[in-house]
């Protein structure tokens, strides 16, 4: 039997909501459970007493049924359980009960002296805005591809969205460093070519360099874009890690917007009854870990986000969290202009509109096509 | 449209294996849609011809329906398009298409030259053995717990265990750098102590660090360990990133062995129909990424993974995949003493038994459960 323990704990703590499978009494055990499991993963019998038996260990705060088959559980935990790492803060949520089936999280509740650690989007939305020269109408977004293509034909894309007054011209996620478009002269190319349509058309457009790579090159990678005049990073945080966002966006050094990609993502999203709400991976932790904007695939698109879990991901995004700004959802995804006035009616003026291939497929001329997306919108 | 491009690829292939749901019309449309979702993402009417058109869109190799509402796609990608990097890999593999319902990763068919981009297991199952000395039977683990418990009694722990002779004693994957018990002074104190307790009773134990940290501290953190002394780290891919873990195994200075741990990765596994087989996460991409050892719940403990998907990931450890090396499957989570007899005709040798809270649970005096935990063991 281990001795009692006595911390000097501040009594903060932060909230988790859990969506439960099961009946009352099912449901009941498994908050219990996760009590444990998040926390001490020990024989609770054989906890110490003190601090760690009362504190550490998460507390049922609240737990009632939703319907016939899911309960909803509070749970609370000490601030200190997560030692102000993003790393840790996700483990404590969500680290070993995403192994348990029929868990899921809802909703987090991060009291100040949490959110403290965490500086969150360096720009969000109105930083966003200023930074693009947009204060008022939805921003707009394409993606250069396909894959496959040189560095000197994905410039003259950019050179064409750029022409055509598209806001944010970012890499496609897939855009790596591949042998075809290698990152820097890539990188280099379409910095030139949206700077040339810039200053012919009189925009101030910004190209985005997608910095998802190694763990020893993404500093680098976000580096080399800031000296080349990029001016943004794309970052998946499904492939290189959430906290590695963070850092991109914390540093001062680098200073640039992060537009996050949710490539790799889908599978906490994709299972009813387990794994997180889109409103959680999508809209809280996206910004706790520093994005801008994040992107998603849009309802009605070849994906399968249906039109409530994308207004919940616009209202994560939005919602208070203390000194965490607000950042932009980007719905995109299978995207067209006919799409436009219902996803401004969708989302309102504060979204990053992001439209693909279907630039390409409205008509021959690709700067037409753009100038046609931003007059669609500037109507709003 | 786009001109036509000429690119230099090797002909050389990687494939997939999906598992998709529903009918084989469905299905087969499914598979096309995956096909051009993974590369390019840009309508297929629009791609340039050519080599982006034939080669780069991601090829249907074989498809077959497995029962009335599923079937198997085997789609085939120039390893090109993965340009050697393990975030890209993973990102043609199930980027955009974990965000897509219906969807799941069996299995990876890796061809010699993309491999040889991946350095993988530093030790591997022969290494680590030699690394801890024990030539033939099963590992033995356990894990510093609970959370809250100070520096100086988690080493006491430690120092119980190394008496007791386990082979490996590692942090709990939640002890990160909490104000109760620091990252360093916890390390220095359980080196020191494992290494006591070690020269004591004659054995060779390794403490294993816990490196799971923010994206700038990952590194730091793992060098600190190897100058203190530990024998291991300890790395939960789901919360720093895949490829952090083999940046940590592929470095020279640290030279460790790693171990994988599966906090926060559940969700990829537990949607019958998304998702990756569990031989898929646990085994191959673990190996892939440089773990010697995939820690996992086993089945009958808390968690729900079952008999035959825990059999997959011991399968994953060893399966065939060029020079990457066989790694060791470590099932935990609720194990117990009385569970070693049936853990050692399911895994045979070849395994690293995990027992953290049932070792308290077995009798007043640690050191003597670890003792009958190895005595267990050694009459295999």
């Amino acid at each position: 039997m281990l001795p009692p323990v006595a911390l000097n704990l501040s009594g903060e703590r932060f909230r988790v909501v859990y969506r439960l499978a099961g009946g009352e009494a099912e449901a009941y055990a498994r908050a219990q459970g996760i009590c444990v499991e998040q926390t001490i993963e020990f024989p609770a019998e054989l906890a110490p007493p003190g601090d760690i038996h009362d504190h550490i260990v998460g507390r049922l705060e609240a737990f009632r049924p939703l319907d016939a088959a899911h309960c909803e559980a509070v749970i609370s935990y000490a601030v200190e359980t997560a030692g102000l790492e993003l790393t840790q803060l996700t483990n404590v949520i969500f680290g070993n009960a995403s192994l348990q089936p029929g868990i899921r999280v809802e909703r987090l509740e991060l009291p100040a002296t949490l959110l403290a650690a965490f500086r969150g989007p360096r720009f969000g939305r109105a930083g966003l805005r200023a930074w693009l020269g947009v204060p008022q109408r939805p921003l707009l977004a394409t993606a250069l591809k396909p894959l496959g293509l040189p560095a000197a034909a994905l410039a003259d894309l950019a050179y064409q969205f750029a022409l055509g007054g598209i806001d944010i011209i970012k890499d496609d996620h897939g855009l790596a460093d591949q042998l075809f478009a290698p990152y820097r002269e890539r990188v280099e190319r379409c910095v030139e070519a949206v700077e040339r349509a810039g200053q012919q058309a009189g925009y101030r457009c910004a190209y985005v360099a997608n910095v998802t790579a190694p763990a020893d090159q993404v500093y680098e990678r976000a580096l080399l874009a800031r000296k080349a005049g990029a001016r943004g990073l794309l970052v998946a945080p499904g492939l290189v890690g959430l906290d590695t966002m963070r850092q991109l966006a914390d540093d001062d050094g680098l200073a640039l917007p992060i537009l996050s990609h949710p490539a790799f993502q889908g599978s906490f999203v994709t299972s009813a009854d387990s794994g997180l709400a889109h409103g959680v991976v999508f809209g809280q932790m996206a910004r706790l870990a520093g994005a801008d904007a994040s992107i998603y695939p849009n309802y009605g698109g070849r994906f399968s986000f249906s039109r409530e879990e994308c207004r919940a991901i616009a209202e994560g995004t939005v919602a208070p969290m203390g000194h965490i700004k607000p950042i932009f959802p980007a719905p995109g995804g299978g995207m067209s202009l006919a799409r436009i006035p219902e996803m401004l009616e969708s989302y309102g003026r504060e979204v990053i509109l992001l439209i693909g291939g279907g630039l390409h497929q409205h008509g021959p001329d690709l700067a037409a096509n753009c100038r046609t997306f931003r007059q669609l919108v500037e109507q709003i």
